[in-house]
């Protein structure tokens, strides 16, 4: 069986900063009708960034739309016609002061594909150098550094809640002695 | 400094099947304000269902979002006032007929941070029974079952694009020695 859906119409519903939302008439499979609500998002990217002291970078972030404050690699979204590793340069530079001349892509996910496109990139950056944080005006985080020695203990305990960041912790734990 | 963006006012955009769209005037920790897009969801359960012949089970299902298919552990919305580990079982069922009479949850993690409320719960079933497959109608997938064996060379063909099923599969390959 042919799992793709045709679009038979759409309709904008909100073309907006961050996201736009639309709503698709679609075929199914089957041959009836559905609807599905599609929240359209340029993308992002993280880094998953190592300190030559053998630490992890977190940004600590207030998300909006959980209320509370999440730990997570740095991250960003793109910027249209931008070239995924260098918006990944970029925002590790911006949110961290560090810089990286070489990432590594580890993998590419999609956070909510029910309903959403938005696909992160997730690299991982050693050999760090020291450049200078440079926030956007509405961005506010607190910066800290986990000993890698650490990342299993804070996996276990359940308080990584942002999924990129827990595919990050846990590609470390999986790769990091075979990477250095 | 304190983190947290209080809401001056809200709006609601869009008020869907799926997800609600809202924009929030906040005021930003310096005092400032600025617009935040926040897209509602009442939060999705997904399962890593492994087999008595150790195997996982996971379904492909056209996304139309991404206009492509996944592959993706078997998940599913959590309906209005469902508790999340029966809402599993029931997805686990009805999207590839086993049954799982005990459930462990290897964690809950937010996909899209940035905009999105949606809490995903994973949960690991083991010793399943044969049960009946009871697809929602507009729901369309293709099961199949993976030996765990080949589960690190998936990860490695960075094939597994959903952010949920990428971190179950790292679990399971951090952790499954340990827990069988």
């Amino acid at each position: 069986m042919k799992l793709t859906e045709e679009t038979i119409s759409k309709e904008v519903i909100y073309s907006g900063s961050i996201i736009d939302l639309e709503k698709h008439k679609v075929q199914l499979p089957n041959g009836n009708t559905s609807e599905r609500e599609i929240v359209l998002h340029n993308g992002a990217v993280s880094v998953l960034a190592i300190t030559p002291e053998n630490e992890v970078i977190v940004v600590e972030q207030f998300r909006k739309a959980m209320e509370k404050t999440l730990i997570e690699i740095p991250a960003g979204k793109l910027e249209v016609g931008e070239e995924r590793e260098s918006a990944a340069k970029r925002e590790l530079e911006e949110e961290t002061g560090y810089i990286a001349d070489k990432l590594e892509l580890i993998g590419e996910v999609y956070g909510c594909p029910g309903f959403c496109n938005e696909k992160v990139s997730i690299y991982i950056a050693k050999d760090l150098k020291e450049g200078k944080v440079n926030l956007d005006e509405d961005e506010f985080l607190h910066l800290s550094k986990i000993p890698i020695d650490n990342i299993k203990s804070l996996l276990l305990s359940q308080e990584i809640e942002d999924a990129k960041t827990l595919i990050a912790f846990q590609y470390l734990l999986l790769n990091y002695n075979h990477s250095k």
